[in-house]
């Protein structure tokens, strides 16, 4: 069944992972897995300096800067098919510092992000439509 | 660390499900939960009977035949971020009918795609390029 937009914002919110979706000028599109916050309404995606990646800017942040159009799949998959649920926003994305409002959201979060100079830069994502379906309808 | 293709292969292989980018011709980009099996080198992805969809055809169909550019991201995702591993294919796809072994490599898979015609059509994608990366080493 179809979540209605405040039930999926209520559904990402305390999930906090993801795949985003880009555009890439030569191959077409990237898709990363990434972790979020929710900043009343706005995804807040950290760039940090906890899991590896490579030396050069993010090809994230710069099909962000040449294109803003971004999409979030939030995917939550169960071998128990009645399970499965998903919510999919689609929006554009700057990159912006961070905020200490934002790095404490993301301390809260993840343990991780709580150790200084863990979160280098953010992906500020506006959302211009959120969608979602549900095997099982929801129990609110 | 990074992933070679072999290791990438082997992962991907019995995990199942992941996420399929297609290019929109309008929004720019659409991204979709999708479950895959494996077949030689090729991803096999069913278009079923079994998850609710639009009556319409389906948007990811449109866009690869337009565009037939395609990216799948694998992603494991665990609270313990020393778990975290990610595969990404990038390559092309096109529908096509499915084929008896398909099929019952699905069935192997899913047991929702035992029941007959739970399964209406096929995206295989051909890979260009694979890559993925994991927090852990490979423990073979």
């Amino acid at each position: 069944m179809r979540l209605d937009a405040t039930t999926c914002w209520a559904r990402i919110g305390p999930f906090g992972h993801g795949t985003l979706g880009t555009l890439h000028p030569d191959r077409g599109l990237d898709v990363v897995p990434v972790v979020y916050v929710i900043d009343r309404d706005q995804i807040i995606i950290p760039i940090d300096a906890v899991k590896p990646k490579s030396g050069r800017r993010l090809q994230r942040l710069s099909n962000l800067a040449a294109d803003a159009r971004c999409v979030l799949l939030v995917d939550h998959y169960a071998d128990d098919w009645s399970e499965l649920w998903w919510v999919r926003a689609h929006g554009h994305a700057i990159e912006s510092h961070p905020s200490p409002d934002a790095l404490a959201a993301l301390g809260r979060a993840f343990p991780m992000y709580r150790a200084a100079d863990s979160v280098t830069s953010l992906i500020v994502m506006t959302i211009d439509s959120i969608t979602g379906w549900s095997a099982l309808p929801d129990p609110a």
